[in-house]
């Protein structure tokens, strides 16, 4: 009879783990941790009628608060209390149905790791160099292609996949770090598993994996370990706005209102009418059909109005934030999704990471628009965000139209850039804006300059030593170019060096022209420098309307000034030092930066054509 | 004895009243009022070694508190008070000298106008017309050249004077008032005696007496009272920054710092950059350089920062309101006198004229800038304005932008009208700002729009349907242009009518060609139609973005509905009323107000090409 009893016992535990792998697709967040200052969780579990199920937990300090239900019986959503005291381990969900079936699933709560809270974001004293992975090397050609995912390798065709990946990443942190990066933004990794155009990353197919033509879920974290040791914080790139239209989730919704226009005959795109959510004056139909419209027929629309989806959501960040000890997200297309979810994502990011940093997408223009989405602004409409960081998409235009335009002219040249900073007022906090000469949406900055190498180094010493948080993207620093088109495919072009048989290398310093090798190394300079001189990360600034071909931007504190000088004249010019007398006296010995000497400036300085200046001032 | 001391006394008035001629050379406010709401007053005394003279008041209510000497011997500033129940009279003032010398000047005190504190000025209910007053109307040829008035008439020349008038703007106040205008703004009509280009006014020698080449003080109390008749606000032009250089103080200044850059051996030039006002980094060097610079070598720069300037200035604008009986003020080149004094000034006037309007010249295509300056506005700096109004020039450059640039390109076209509508946010009361199609310092209008009558209609619809205030200078309603150049001369034309012997006459409606009648008709149908529709003057706004080339706005309360319509497509087009359901049904009746005909709306409406519509709607 025992015998018997262990048996049958026995044929049930078995049968129930089969059933537990059967019965459950899905169930998200993978796992989730203890002590996170939330004690609440949600699981989203999917799964065939999985409704019938209850499910039953006895674990100390985790209760089950409810079990929703949705339209769809496939979908369970359980809320659970994680106490503050409870120890980590795996947690037996038991899920029974009045049939008097069960089966067990193990869900894992872990520790956090020491001081995760605290994690400090990305900041001012960093430089983030940006990557678009498929595009910058392939470090393991054996997932090139992955069974089951249809976009395959086609490196000839610029919207297909070119193999690059996260090995390829990896292998290159030393090349990253010795050109003086402090932070890391990659385009999604996560995975896109579209019929094509999915080495781009925005049409996520599952936003809890990486995809596997760049590698594993394991492989990111190791990226971030290997990071961390160069120094170099990592920050995901994410979406909340849309999915890729091969989601699983699109082919068995959980409700009828998870993503916009679901059961429309005709699916609205987006007008991309940013400024209907500002407007005093604003029809519902332009915020509809700006917020809920697609993005593009790939990319269906998330409604964050669903408080499930909303949820769930916001737990994945955490949950990324906490697996691969994550230094920063960047979000992409800020202004599309639901507004008021999107303040309550960054306020929930906020409590459960306070020193953490996440810099928002809004290509706008308009600085009263991308000032509006930042934490500490106080908002005419009462909106309230907990954002830290915006990209300074102003300042990156203002910047491109200064260096190419003519400085004779009212109100053109350098004065378009000093007109951008003085507007600086109208930002709860300036120094926490992302600020970069190009993207992986835009034509390359040394193309917008038309490929000339002076404006190039204007720009530069402009980007790194002004107020903000600098971000460069992959392969700016040789002078990468985009003749042909601004089609993204050319912009994104393959980082030379990444791939085997590449007969330039960056990474070598084999094949490489001189101008590419000049500009690294003036690149590079700077940012070395830069790292090891805090009056740039967080110092006053205090600058000079541009005069004469010339703007004059000053960083201190206390201890140290720094003079930043861009000359746009053709010839050499004399900049008279009397004009500066509020901050420095017109004769002091200085540090000239660029060209490592040591110069007496007495009344006035000649500046070479074209060229810009760091003086770092030793003397009265 | 007694006849003897008769005699005296009699000799000593007389001698009093010759020396009060002799002594004084100018004493200003000319007069001031009883019962104003704030009882202080400063009298500016000018006259050779007035220091040696005290000044004695008995007069009830009247008290001197402080006599104020300063640098120059030849000026007192008599610091009065006025009691609340002073009796207007005649107040004696006998100054006294040590050597018992002593004379005596009648100052008055003047009863206020019944209701003069609780005066309306302009308002969204108006649209102001405005003149330059040199290139009007000729109404009095006997001024047109005036003895020891060094510019004298010369037509021929675009920067000299034509011989406009006051008398002229009398004359054809009928005219402005049949167009349907119910304020007016003229250039600066007060004495500037330059030897050259005078005509424009912004150089002022007298800031209390009328040029007269326009006319006297008189006349312009004159033209109020019959501006009034004619249901029109007069809004006076005044400028606190500068002064002409043949001021009357330039020869003999009453401190050190009357005049920024008084004593230098070179005098400043603004350099214009209002941004350095409200940058968080600014340089003093700029702020200096822009306030306190000149504006012209013609036009010394006040220093407000000096108390006798401050109250002066302040003084004589409260004057000009109460002498003159003014319904606003239009404030020259707002940025450019010292910020904080124009904080005290616009706090003042306000305190004075509680219901009162002031617009002020912020030349800026920054709405930042712009809203930092109106009142209610919540600045990061703390900086307090209590400006109402303001010109809204971001406006401007966006509606002559979008009207002339492709509907076919991304963000150009009507969507540039639309966003700059949208940033409304910034302000604290955009329906107070003032909008216009052009004014005497940029090309015509027409001009602008390359002389296409369809952007003029779709433009002059828009500016008198929108919030706001509209403003239209002279000669645009008859689609004035200046196709030669955009010298200020050639903006400022002569108006074809004002001058004997014109053959051309848009006030007798003489010569005009069927263009320029049929502008000025459909201007005068829109204005009146504006006169006497409220919900365009205070009701709510609504608009959608701009789609196939239609901008619709919509104004709106609870008792009526208006539909503006601005069509740009080359061809008739048909617009879909679905998109409007939320503030309107689909299937309606209106009146089609530029038409003057009812028409019945059923779901769609046929627009007629590069043309817009206003659809009163009178049934759902």
């Amino acid at each position: 009879m025992k015998k018997t009893f262990q048996l049958f016992l026995c044929l049930c535990l078995m049968q129930n783990v089969v059933v537990a792998q059967e019965k459950i697709q899905h169930i998200e967040p993978l796992n989730w941790w203890v002590g996170m200052k939330n004690p609440a969780l949600q699981l989203l579990v999917h799964g065939k009628n999985m409704t019938e199920f209850t499910p039953h937990i006895n674990y100390k300090g985790v209760t089950i608060k409810k079990v929703n239900k949705v339209e769809n019986p496939n979908y369970l959503f359980i809320d659970l209390l994680i106490a503050p005291e409870t120890v980590a381990g795996n947690v037996k969900i038991v899920f029974k149905n009045s049939k008097k079936e069960s089966f067990t699933y193990n869900y894992q709560l872990l520790k956090r790791q020491s001081k995760s809270a605290e994690r400090i974001g990305f900041n001012s004293s960093d430089v983030m160099y940006m990557i678009t992975p498929d595009r910058f090397a392939n470090g393991n050609p054996l997932n090139d292609n992955v069974p089951l995912f249809k976009d395959s390798l086609n490196r000839k065709n610029l919207t297909g996949r070119h193999g690059g990946d996260i090995e390829g990443i990896i292998q290159h942190l030393d090349y990253i770090q010795n050109l003086g990066m402090t932070a890391l933004w990659i385009n999604p990794l996560v995975e896109n598993n579209q019929p094509k155009t999915s080495y781009h990353g925005y049409a996520i197919t599952n936003f809890s994996k990486i995809d596997a033509r760049f590698g594993t879920n394991e492989d990111y974290v190791r990226l971030s370990k290997e990071a961390k040791k160069h120094g170099i914080k990592l920050v995901m790139d994410m979406v909340l706005n849309h999915c890729g239209s091969e989601h699983w989730w699109m082919k068995d919704f959980p409700a009828k209102d998870w993503v916009n226009f679901q059961d429309s005959p005709k699916v609205i795109y987006s007008s991309h009418r940013r400024e209907s959510l500002h407007d005093p004056y604003a029809a519902q139909y332009d915020i509809t059909s700006h917020s809920d419209g697609w993005f593009d027929s790939t990319m269906p629309d998330l409604n964050q109005r669903n408080p499930f989806m909303a949820t769930y959501l916001i737990q994945n960040s955490i949950w990324w934030v906490e697996y691969a000890d994550l230094g920063g997200i960047r979000m992409d297309t800020w202004p599309y999704p639901d507004k008021n979810f999107m303040s309550v994502w960054s306020k929930r990011m906020g409590e459960e990471y306070p020193n953490f940093n996440i810099v928002g997408e809004e290509w706008s223009l308009n600085p009263s628009i991308v000032s509006a989405w930042q934490k500490g602004k106080v908002n005419k409409n009462g909106y309230v965000s907990y954002l830290r960081s915006l990209m300074d998409f102003p300042t990156n235009a203002a910047l491109i139209e200064a260096l190419n335009t003519d400085e004779k002219v009212w109100n053109q040249g350098l004065v378009r850039l000093y007109q951008t900073i003085a507007n600086d007022f109208v930002y709860a906090n300036p120094n926490d804006l992302v600020i970069f000469p190009d993207n992986h949406d835009m034509s390359r900055f040394f193309t917008q300059l038309h490929e000339d190498y002076n404006k190039f180094k204007n720009g530069m010493v402009f980007l790194l030593t002004t107020r903000g948080i600098p971000q460069i993207y992959y392969g700016t620093e040789i002078l990468m170019t985009n003749p042909k088109s601004d089609e993204h495919g050319e912009i994104r072009s393959d980082m030379p060096g990444g791939w085997d048989g590449d007969k330039k290398n960056v990474f070598t310093n084999t094949n490489m022209s001189t101008a590419e090798t000049n500009a690294k190394n003036f690149v590079s300079t700077l940012l070395k420098w830069r790292k090891n001189t805090p009056v740039i990360h967080s110092g006053k600034l205090k600058h000079f309307a541009p005069e004469n071909g010339f703007y004059v931007q000053f960083r201190y504190n206390d201890k140290q000034k720094i003079m930043i000088i861009l000359n746009k004249n053709n010839e050499a010019k004399t900049l008279d030092m009397g004009k500066f007398k509020e901050i420095i006296q017109p004769t002091f010995q200085a540090k000239d930066i660029l060209n490592n000497q040591t110069i007496e400036v007495n009344n006035s300085l000649n500046i070479a054509p074209n060229s810009p200046m760091i003086l770092e001032i030793t003397e009265k």
